[in-house]
């Protein structure tokens, strides 16, 4: 997708042809810097220290952390190593070990000295198809805006409130939430978004703005206290999130305060669509709530801010008194009794184990041995 | 309440027994400073700029404007100018217009030369009383709390989640939904308090956080998106929140974000309690959703944060990329049918008609009139 009117991807083999690119979005959106990855540890610190996040982005780069450490050692230990190593970087994100799987799976069998070449194949591939998913779903789910649009008899922008950044940023390209909007707004279908801040890491306000205003799509921020007001008042047409993780009967665990969305929305009868690429369905999962461990991340993400000052420079500021305990919890879980519909890469369905195994059958199966 | 041990009120006469005297909360938690409000207009801005801020203090502090205004020109001229001056201060505020109408009605059939005495006089009557309706509801929300640890068996600390600041900030002394933490508190009764960080103004994460460490309340600063999660799995045993406007059929309009916790509590059956002095009831209001205007802010307050640097400076910076558009709306409304009950300062009652007449009747014929 455009930044400054330039086409990128998030992730994207070097002009050297061993190394990785990404774009670091720590610092976004005061400064647009490109992160290089040299080793499997690199890609590791990359996806912990979040200069790349969001669930597909996270598999790709995991990927390409395999095809790092097969570069510098194929053997069958540093395989192993690699694989443990990059798991434990982000605990929640199934795509993290959905993408590390199909990578050892795809190296285990090869002689070592097969392995490098194939590792970056696989990590390619990995990252194409990602895009190519999101384009799809990106379309199934303008097909909703473009109906919203349509019940508005064409009078106004239809309004989409998004919550966190599940846009280009956190996948390879197009992004899963966000591909519906780009798609519709490409397909010249006016939309406007209420983008929720999402505390305590501000990916809304940072990220989703930032992507919003590089493809020119209106846009407004709010703060995350605000959707319920919005959605009183018949200011909301549709709500669309990522999630990191679904569960085989359609609960899904997103960044903590989606939960709350999804309630609002249910309450003034606003839809609430959840789009996802079926790599993130975790099919032996059945109860979200009780089954799915929510990832807590350091106070300081809560009592610091980082922005940019008047004069230019990032700072950051304490925003929690000295003294006051602090918590956070990066997730919660919205019970699919509270959604509207999943929009995968093959279609709409219910959020329901019989929704999820209409577009994909066989999967339950499949994953679950 | 205390501050590092001493004991202050929100706004008190001062020495010189003109002027008038108040914690200047925007500035807190990092700094601690007094301002000195010596005219009318002055009043008129310490609550327009959130100098002082909460449904009660801002009434009291419309009555000191009153009185300001008398001591300078006690004629029925200045007496209008200055009602209507502080009257648009902040829209929303119903206790403001309550102030306000208590003075006039009290100084309108006097003498000029009679103003002024009976201005200061009823003014501080207005504090006084504030600070013992605070007390009092503060016992009576005590008990919830205090029922809720013995339905623990005593074995753990109360949890109580809060939003905002509806503390003794807020009020003349005690505080609304603080009130019956301190008062159980005071009593022994353990208590832990989830703080909501309350975006855009962070009064939770700065005020109320400021506040339970004076009183030495242990708590816990959380965003406010982190609040359905601890509810999902039974972190929370009560909410209790403030309001800055009841409606007659007991909907609550309070800061941006109570109508998602209400929810969050309602779905998981949390009782949800709302503390407030009858002032804040207009019971000219039947439906709060469609009757309340809901103030909007500057964007600024989303757009930009403040807070203190790691070199001791208090800093601004912008979380929202420039070019994005903001919207600020600082309240909603918490229709009856989530509220568990109202915490009054003649005790606790439903959330409707029936139940506010219960403890108030003949209020609403009065009111209406």
């Amino acid at each position: 997708m455009r930044i400054d009117g330039r086409a990128f991807r998030t992730i994207w083999l070097a002009a050297d042809g061993a190394s990785v690119e990404v774009i670091d979005q720590r610092a976004l959106p005061h400064r647009f810097a490109v992160r290089t990855l040299r080793t499997s540890g690199e890609a590791a610190e990359a996806i912990s220290d979040m200069t790349v996040r969001g669930a597909p982005l996270i598999g790709a780069a995991g990927a390409y952390g395999l095809a790092l450490a097969m570069g510098a050692d194929p053997s069958d230990a540093a395989l192993s190593a690699a694989y443990d190593r990059l798991l434990v970087a982000r605990p929640t994100a199934v795509n993290l070990r959905w993408g590390l799987d199909r990578m050892r799976e795809r190296l285990t069998p090869l002689k070592p000295g097969e392995r490098r070449a194939a590792a970056y194949a696989e990590a390619a591939r990995v990252a194409d198809e990602d895009a190519d998913t999101c384009a799809r779903l990106g379309e199934h789910g303008a097909a909703l805006i473009a109906d919203a649009w349509e019940r508005t008899g064409r009078s106004r922008p239809v309004n989409v409130l998004t919550h966190c950044n599940a846009g280009w940023l956190a996948t390879v390209d197009w992004g899963t939430a966000l591909a519906p909007i780009y798609k519709a707004h490409r397909a010249g279908v006016p939309v406007h978004v209420w983008v929720d801040e999402t505390r305590p890491r501000n990916q809304g306000a940072s990220l989703t703005a930032f992507e919003l205003l590089g493809e020119g799509v209106p846009h407004t921020v709010v703060v995350d206290n605000a959707g319920g007001h919005l959605m009183q008042h018949g200011r909301v047409d549709l709500c669309i999130v990522g999630t990191d993780r679904t569960t085989r009967t359609g609960d899904v665990c997103n960044k903590v305060g989606t939960y709350l969305k999804a309630l609002a929305a249910h309450d003034n009868a606003v839809p609430f669509y959840v789009a996802l690429p079926s790599s993130t369905v975790d099919w032996r999962v059945s109860d979200g709530v009780r089954e799915i461990p929510i990832e807590e991340r350091s106070g300081d993400e809560v009592a610091f801010m980082s922005g940019e000052t008047a004069a230019g420079a990032i700072e950051t500021v304490r925003v929690v008194p000295k003294g006051s305990a602090v918590s956070n919890y990066a997730f919660d879980v919205t019970p699919a009794r509270l959604v509207t519909g999943l929009i995968t890469e093959r279609g709409v369905c219910a959020a329901s184990e019989a929704g999820l195994l209409s577009l994909f059958p066989g999967e339950e199966s499949g994953k679950a041995a």
